[in-house]
């Protein structure tokens, strides 16, 4: 970190700045220049807090030259992470996973027809909503605890690992048999989630908020490995811009960046991101050639009965189309 | 709600669509037009999901005509609400409030003092964290209930109610004597906790959201008032763009805009929203003049020492410097 | 075009409504429903100011069914256009072109040197700065006349068409031999420059404005062949977002999206999307996977030495690597 | 400016970049950390391209100390500029002025019309448009030289000098005898419209551009007054956010802030920044508030027949209404 002082600072103040410094175990090289005097910080300086110091009288500006996250950081570990899942199935470091299945589980019949639907295409994990986030209290909110059986009923037929969303701590209980829990854009700051998740011994897919830099997601990546949890995944799902043409603007030069940032494997939803179902497929093929370590695609079985988003959902026919692209592109994928 | 039908509709699908939506208690009235089909849907429309009939093969556009939201919406409630808070504080309906505090509490004496500074000069309300969002992980996560217990002895001492924010549903019980709960600006969309506080008889005030549109903000009012609790006050405290010279766009136009929507109290938060202590008092001049029902301002023994937020702090001389300033503009203020 | 009128609008301004409405020569069908009357508008509404209307007592909101745009519309010309370059080099429908070369034409050495290795690598286009805007005054603003020259000369030693970027109407003299003329994303709305333009008989490729939308670039589009030049490319190039990781944010969604509102190429840019060298390849071939008909991509002999954009630049070496990744996926790019 | 230089780094380099850097008239001084070799560059390092430096493989990071404009720097200009307009108008420096009229000029009945109205009302200086910047080719594109000329009547009929936005460079001629020239939001980086206005001994109304940064703004000012013309006029007019509830957000912090910045004068365009115009006088009022120097307002005589931007124009008797209140809040405005 790097504190630069105003001209003639008071050297009171200025001592107090050290001080404080040194107490937090840092070392400190000063740089006499012509207009300004810069202060070199030296140690641990991921707790620090810039602002903090940025308000200080006698400070002009401060910048931060390491970046403030440590387990997820990939200059302390070189190697990509692979986070094991249910089944013996990987996800990360070459090992490249599609999770697809329903917006919302809505009956025992359609998860289930789903999950055979989207196996045989090639999912290798099924997702569905039981707790849904919705803007509107009166729109359909899930089936709830009853949807996380009806997962499990699925995931018994087909043998696919569960992927669903987790919209509070006290739901946690119900998550015992999940196989991967969904943090979703709306929670990725809800640092008490974050905080019990990184408690558990299971993997965590971390999905990037509609208005969160990478260096965020992956703070927030940061305070689920802080606890213990390693199997973290992150999930790129679109920005919000000024755009309305799609739903938000994905991101996929985050694949590559995010790639250079963390060792974490990296998925991309294509359907939450652009909200049209006609733009998974071209989507799922860049995030994939990007080299994305996965997808998580939205399948219904009647696109136009679903009970949310089924404006971006595809047909089991469609979903299995983009997988045979996928599959092409798949060996060809930029690897870094 | 408006649906705009492509050129030759298929039949059957039209008499399903026609079919759902009378079963969702709606009345259609056709309009054939040279091009397209227009169907006017009239009924409560609040439920009808927009994107999943965006989303039929036979359906060109659809358009809300009406707002998704009703307890909030002016239309159905045209007086202002007036929020009642302890101590016969109101807030709302040209009852003007100054909340003030610092951004963590730190220790009785810290606290104890800045609530005297703020009361002196003129605020009625105080804030301070007791639980905080922090992006990292290794930052000050707040004294959590000791810090509420440090409010409850500060509003002893002074009688000012309290605000303090709620970081997770498992925490209200803490929150029994806090006057006012604040729902933060990331758990602007964690609807559990706002269904949650929705079934409290409690003032919540409600931060908009980064990313969030001030509809979205209202459809999360919408999620308390539905629960039964119409004590809301709604506070704008910046959204995230591109400019970086502030940590946020602090929108103004949101409260003469709010007002026309909605009948709640409005207050601004120009200390989190600029990031910048010199800011806070022309930015509360102006929110006041656009005819804001009260301010949210952070106000520090010691800025400098602060744990967190310093840079946003004002002095208590400062800060009495600010309400002198807002208390000459009041009476000018716009009524709309 | 349809107009939602409020409750009970008064008789006489409806009847000047609905006047002004036929005097340019729009049919106007009405539909009464049980809170809202609502006009739909017949006929060629691409002229009609929706902000006017929308500004009237009497109405409520006005939603646009039909695109302003009608050259452009794909709606209109189903098939894809094709544009013809010099040398029978085609860009659209099935043709391909990587356009590269450095940021800024330096001297006659580099741009020849550069023009040489691109064309062994593959590209079918020179690109190269001769005016370049710069935020800083004090900024090297390009060689300007003399670029335009070297890069003429580039062309006869290479056989390679030049792309280079016009500034201002007053510059068009000296682009008479140019063989594609840029329009920057800075004049993405500049609109006298796109109506002169519009006059050429010469393929323009328009940049995307940092802050435009899709829609808006293709109005840009329409002013263009409004004026009878059909040859237009469109270029993505990154939007303006909260998000400072990258310099901008790569839109790839628009390129899949954009192939369904117009018949126009698209080429995307990846070189000043993301202002980073390393992201240049994955972003190109996440693009190409997407279907983008041509990339955009800065080389340099040097990147350390070069006077401009240094940070997102190639050397030969790696865009022939660039190349080679892009031509694998080329034949399984998504096709629409 | 700081280099913060990777560990290790190649010698060679290091050399050629530490030449390169003396070749530009900078002095280095090194600091030499544990982890990291800190370069502090003094000097005038306003032409020092950052993202070259950054591109170099030997460096980590560059952070600039000081800012990129001089000009337009209050650092060196510690007074307020005050512009001198025609007839003794001045605006800075403690001068308030409001800017009134009609987007466009229709005819000499409206805009003289209109000129007296918003007389009476108290502005100063006559807005209104005879060269439009619109969206679609086929909206009005103003009267142009015709409106130059109504204009002029106006002017010699009211005694209020004008203010006009030009398009191009080409139009500059027509100009002569307008007071104050404005170069429009979408033009803020046609940098040579800049410089060439920058010739001019008139005062330039420099709108901020919709995804421009304030530091953008000041580097495009510098364009001007690097050219002689040192009577600028910032105007603030709001920015483009994922907020679609206003055209635009309005940056009112923007005021305070580039006020230590900048010398330069600054006003704000409620008009344009909400696109509503019962959000005019709010706006308006707290822009004066937060300490603007003056304002720009959409003024119409007959708002529904407006032929652009009718929804943002206020009636003479509503803009006399904002006057008042502007005026009675005048006194008390936040003075830095």
């Amino acid at each position: 970190m790097i504190v630069v002082l105003k001209d003639n600072p008071d050297q009171k103040q200025l001592d107090n700045l050290v001080s404080w410094l040194k107490s937090m175990g840092l070392d400190i090289h000063f740089s006499q220049g012509q207009s300004a005097t810069i202060m070199g910080l030296v140690g641990d300086t991921a707790a620090v807090d810039m602002d903090l110091i940025n308000s200080l009288d006698i400070v002009e500006t401060v910048k931060r030259v390491q970046e403030p996250y440590k387990n997820v950081n990939r200059k302390f570990h070189p190697e990509d992470t692979v986070v094991e899942i249910a089944g013996g199935i990987k996800i990360g470091g070459g090992n490249f996973q599609v999770i697809a299945g329903p917006c919302s589980v809505e009956s025992e019949d359609q998860i289930c027809l789903v999950a055979r639907e989207v196996k045989t295409a090639g999912a290798r994990l099924l997702r569905g909503g039981a707790f849904k986030p919705r803007t509107s209290p009166y729109a359909f909110q899930g089936m709830r605890a009853e949807g996380i059986d009806l997962l499990m009923e699925a995931k018994e037929k087909t043998g696919l690992p569960i992927v669903t969303e987790v919209m509070d701590i006290s739901q946690l209980p119900l998550f015992e048999n999940v196989d991967v829990i969904q943090v979703g854009a709306r929670n990725m700051q809800n640092f008490e989630l974050l905080k019990e998740v990184g408690h558990l011994n299971k993997p965590i897919l971390l999905k990037r908020g509609l208005a969160n830099t990478l260096q965020e997601l992956l703070m927030s990546a940061e305070y689920i490995m802080a606890g213990g949890n390693e199997k973290v995944i992150l999930c790129e799902r679109g920005i919000r811009t000024f755009e309305t043409a799609t739903r938000n603007t994905l991101d996929l030069a985050a694949i590559p960046l995010l790639k250079t940032m963390t060792h974490l494997p990296i998925v991309v939803d294509p359907s939450h991101a652009t909200g049209i179902a006609s733009l998974v497929k071209p989507m799922a093929m860049a995030a994939t050639a990007a080299g994305a370590d996965g997808l998580m695609i939205e399948v219904h079985n009647n696109p136009s009965a679903a009970l949310c988003d089924g404006a971006q959902s595809l047909t089991p026919e469609a979903f299995a189309d983009v997988m045979e692209a996928v599959n092409l592109i798949r060996p060809l994928a930029y690897k870094g």
